[in-house]
């Protein structure tokens, strides 16, 4: 297993939670942080750090330097052009930017529709809605029809192609990887807007075999720090569209009556960018390259199935998702009876087991389950175990132990 | 001197650039960052950080103090409500939501005129005047009447006093600190939002004693990470505004019609924040109350004034700015007849010392500066070398030699 040879890059894990070792099963939240990715961090931050861009002087070139590498090593990871890679400060912002910017350019007026899923994240999910009331532009919700909120390619069945489609590669809650290609089969014209927040740090993908137009996705769910965010867009939307962030760098001229905009990507970067998370991400990455995405890939997938396997085994657990080879990294429960909240303090608390519990941030998706579950009575909400590459099949194992605990303690039987 | 017992601190300074000690006179761009912010930062980071708010456990929950801790600290800091501390990826973020978000609103419209001045870094200019154009409000624009860029109150003479008054607390071309006070007293009733980019490292300021309604700041210029910046925001206002970004933790309820919006100040902090980068904006902040904001200011003025003694006595080599004590940590410069690029390359080449040169993110107040200016071959540019708690008088006696010996290399006498 992957995680025999890595875990010691992880400090976090050698911590105690209440006397027990730390299970940490929240990486769908935000995953742990390897020594190698801080230390470069720590290095870059205290050495060779500068504001970028503008100057001459030999730290600035620096930072300038490594934050332009990131980028040209962004591209060749997902198969894009170097200008095409925008850096924000997460997927949500990325997701932000195309929406305002779209209806900023007169991309998305009245006449146009957009649609989403009822599988998103809040953060694909809100723009649209949000947005489409203040400008008047058209949302379709796709429903899932599958058993607990299994999305089909069936389901996007829509009367007229969309302007846009806004999907997300993998749920945050059931862990199941959407079929993309499948979407771009079935809607050739539309634009094409995808959230990778779950599934980028699973999986390697090409977004020109994909076919697809726009990806957004965050450094620090792959071991990476928070507040740094990439935003890939096909380059012949991006020179059409307003910026989203005015300010420095992102100009050409600047008059009082109107200003005139940088290139590609620096367009869509005003500001100071996350200088110190772009190293970060770009220290990520290469600890990635070195565990193998392909490693990677088939170690969550045994995770998943084995605690798919060791948890639909347990009487009166409810499990959310399809529950086969297309759902990984992630499992979402509940125990019949016992609120997930008190279930996720308990794990914390008694076994030193870190997992989500909540509406996961997509609540439209939580309504759809607790119609669809034989466990009504929950306010809409699950626990969720989260795996990455320091987890372990032992680790799972103990989650089961601690579940049947839990539920002797509330005599659920 | 106060940088005497800190330069240790920061192992940059042990840095040597082409054979010389880096002499780091770029801290108006970003400073350098001192190594306990860094080890805390990285101690963080290692062993308590997980994704913040929406989970229970043990990691979660410190992750969350740390963050709602820092949140504390800065509304102490700035002498406001917690609930009006708002964390963004930076002052141009903070500055572009006020400004998107008024348009939303519904409170920028048609009939409202916004005054911008002719000293802002363009992210406090460019927002206003391109927003302007796809939205049909006014702007007015003061211009500085002071010999090189000054700035005085008389200039603001417009004849009704406009909704919305947005200025700089400091130039970060001619370091002026700008008479805020002084603006309220003229304009009792504008919305006054203040760009504290420059200014806020360098002094403690209470927003309640200015009378001011929104301020916009950095980390990254005061000893903090990059990405991370802070809106600050009258409850009233913040209450009536439109929401910037659209995602998770940002939302009350998501229905597939419309959704409703968490409190005040979570309703502008859509997605995962940067949780690292408020971590070491604590840190940072702690560290500069160990160096007291007191001995800092004091500190950075006699650097300033010292070094506009020592630069003005060199003949041919101009400075802009107010030059009397109103000019803290920046002064710009230009050596006659040789270009600032030229002259920034060769302080970094020959003598390891970090200016920066160009136009500053601020090409209105630059072209002022050329009509003004006897050395008008410039192309709208200047050399700044700007100070920090680090910087000593001795760095400045090696700038004005290096000064000298580029005139003698470029045969200005």
């Amino acid at each position: 297993m992957l995680s025999r040879s890595i875990r010691d890059d992880f400090p976090a894990l050698d911590r105690k939670i209440n006397g027990n070792k730390l299970i940490y099963f929240d990486s769908a939240a935000s995953t742990l942080k390897p020594k190698l990715v801080i230390e470069r961090l720590s290095n870059f931050y205290l050495n060779n750090y500068a504001n970028v861009h503008r100057a001459v002087h030999t730290l600035a070139s620096e930072s300038t330097q490594m934050l332009e590498y990131t980028r040209e090593k962004l591209a060749k990871f997902l198969n894009a052009r170097e200008e095409e890679i925008i850096f924000t400060s997460g997927t949500t912002m990325s997701i932000n930017l195309v929406v305002e910017s779209f209806v900023r350019s007169g991309m998305l007026s009245s006449s146009d529709s957009v649609l989403v899923t009822l599988v998103e994240h809040h953060a694909n999910f809100v723009p649209w809605i949000r947005l489409s009331k203040l400008h008047n532009f058209h949302v379709d919700v796709v429903a899932p029809t599958g058993r607990f909120g299994e999305l089909k390619i069936e389901d996007f069945n829509v009367k007229k192609e969309p302007k846009i489609i806004a999907v997300t590669f993998q749920s945050n809650v059931t862990g199941q990887v959407i079929d993309i290609e499948k979407i771009r089969e079935k809607f050739p014209n539309a634009i094409l807007l995808v959230d990778g927040a779950q599934y980028i740090p699973h999986k390697k993908i090409d977004v020109k075999k994909l076919g697809i137009d726009f990806l957004a996705f965050s450094a620090h769910k792959m071991l990476g720090p928070s507040g740094v965010g990439v935003l890939w867009g096909k380059k012949g939307f991006l020179e059409k569209m307003e910026p989203f962030l005015y300010g420095g760098e992102m100009i050409d001229k600047v008059g009082l009556d109107n200003v005139t905009f940088n290139v590609l990507p620096y367009k869509f970067e005003a500001g100071t960018p996350n200088i110190g998370g772009i190293a970060g991400l770009l220290f990520a990455l290469e600890y990635l390259e070195g565990v193998g995405f392909e490693n990677l890939e088939e170690h969550i997938k045994k995770l998943t199935q084995y605690a798919i396997e060791k948890l639909s085994k347990i009487k009166d657990v409810e499990l959310y998702g399809p529950l086969n080879e297309n759902q990984l990294g992630i499992v979402s429960f509940n125990i019949n009876g016992v609120h997930p909240h008190d279930v996720a303090h308990l794990l914390d608390e008694k076994f030193g087991i870190a997992v989500r519990s909540g509406h996961h941030c997509a609540q439209p998706l939580m309504k759809i389950l607790k119609t669809q579950s034989c466990l009504d009575v929950f306010p809409n909400s699950t626990c969720r175990a989260s795996f990455y590459a320091y987890n372990t099949l032992e680790e799972i194992d103990i989650l089961a132990m601690a579940i049947n605990k839990i539920k002797e303690w509330f005599d659920v039987f």
